[in-house]
């Protein structure tokens, strides 16, 4: 896959070639009696929590990855919640350990999270993970940004040396994202709501990477010609979906863009998927 | 202290205020009995470490906190280095540990670092105390970082909004200082050895901090007029020491500068007995 052939980037694409790579690491665990195992904790009835961990669901399917889900009353005490993650952290055939996010508010995500075994946090969210990417360790990446990396990657995106833009810093894309373009040699620079004359800096940007939460808010006007624009954002508006992208106003400028839907989305599973087995095989492999 | 009064932020001097606190701590912890404890391990005689370990003594011993050096050859083996960190995570009297680098080659620092007991890590390098830093949590900070940070408190310097450029991307510095930074709402970019056009950075940067190990790399005409310039730098020359900014040439064009000596250094002490007492209120007091 090239820039040129394509300037869409297709993450659809390119998870569609990790999930076959995965699909053959599958394989090879098999014949080692190992069946990778992922199991989902999700508590209470949230109607888009739902539907993220179907999609997540189908994905460990599609791969062959044994998929669990354990769904709690959304009244459950944290120390039930917590004695239920403990159970899976001693579970053998619990490969990868994800608690769907938001949780009620009477619970604390973090205590949650840094309940989770390091080893098994395939959401990339314990501290020790996190830690680990910010020194350019090994250990379970946060998967959007880990995404992001292998669409870059796959479409042979240069990044040495290049200018690269996060707007948002959040703990889960913003601050994770800027790291990785870093430690790919990129100068990075991290904009966010407080930051002033916005467009000064965007419009410098060979790489831009909007994680912003708003619709279509990276207009063409903010975008250099010539850059690469990586969307997180997914809003469901009255037209359909759309990104933080101001994407058909963007698109003729740009040498790539990621779409929404069909961009930064399924490389998030993807790479869910990707850290159940790293997890699996260095835990048992 | 404010800018104006003295362009020349003296760490020196917020590091003696820094240390008249915690002396005041150190007497409040007296009445109950506890007397913090830092433990340096220094292994081998590199001439360098045993000067820097030699500052942190006296520095213990300024404020009132007990300071021991243990002394190990250089021929120690790994697993007897990690036996000596064991026996200190275990005592009860240790509030801090910290082991001098660099170790020699045959010793692996990342899995010495990762055996201190995250709660005794007042270097902050331990990967969980990363990880909180990137989260914007409770954990033991980077000291040289945090330092400056702190230098930057004290003279009411406004971050929020201003455009903060790095240079450098240490796991010690540059990139626990960007994550300072952006976490005081400043927009901050890091630069380092692959950035081109380096100079179009920190021409439009309010906030400038050189950690980059080169002597006065920094010059004039790559700072902006009226910027805050802090120099992590620390080189013996001829002329005696000097650090990765050109002070002479840059002084009269910026709003604020630290100096060599005199400026980061001291902070970076100061804020190793700071995490050595919160270290000790944290667990025992």
């Amino acid at each position: 896959m090239r820039v040129g052939e394509d300037k869409i980037l297709s993450g659809r694409k390119v998870a569609k070639a990790v999930e076959s790579d995965l699909s053959k690491e599958v394989e090879r665990l098999k014949d080692l009696d190992i069946q990778p195992g992922l199991t989902v904790i999700l508590v209470g009835d949230n109607p888009a929590s739902e539907i993220y961990v179907s999609y997540k669901e189908k994905a460990c399917k599609r791969v062959g990855i044994n998929s669990t889900i354990i769904n709690l009353p959304k009244n459950i005490s944290e120390s039930d919640l917590l004695a239920e993650v403990q159970k899976l952290n001693e579970d053998n055939q619990v490969d990868g350990i994800l608690v769907q996010l938001p949780l009620p508010d009477h619970i604390d995500d973090e205590k949650v999270i840094a309940t989770i075994r390091p080893d098994k946090d395939v959401d990339g969210f314990h501290p020790i993970n996190v830690g680990e990417l910010m020194i350019n360790n090994k250990g379970l990446p946060s998967c959007t940004p880990r995404g992001i990396m292998e669409i870059l990657a796959r479409y042979n995106i240069e990044l040495e040396g290049k200018n690269a833009v996060v707007i948002g810093r959040s703990n889960i894309v913003g601050k994770p994202m800027a790291t990785m373009l870093l430690h790919q040699n990129a100068t990075v620079t991290i904009c966010h709501s407080r930051t002033k004359n916005l467009a000064e800096y965007t419009k410098n940007a060979d790489i831009l990477v909007a994680a912003v939460g708003r619709e279509k808010f990276v207009t063409a006007d903010m975008v250099k010609e010539g850059a690469v624009v990586i969307d997180v954002g997914m809003h469901r508006t009255e037209e359909g979906l759309c990104g933080d992208v101001d994407f058909e106003g963007v698109k003729d400028k740009v040498l790539a863009i990621t779409p929404v839907p069909g961009g930064v989305g399924p490389m998030t599973i993807a790479t869910l998927l990707k850290n159940t087995l790293t997890a699996c095989k260095e835990r048992r492999g």
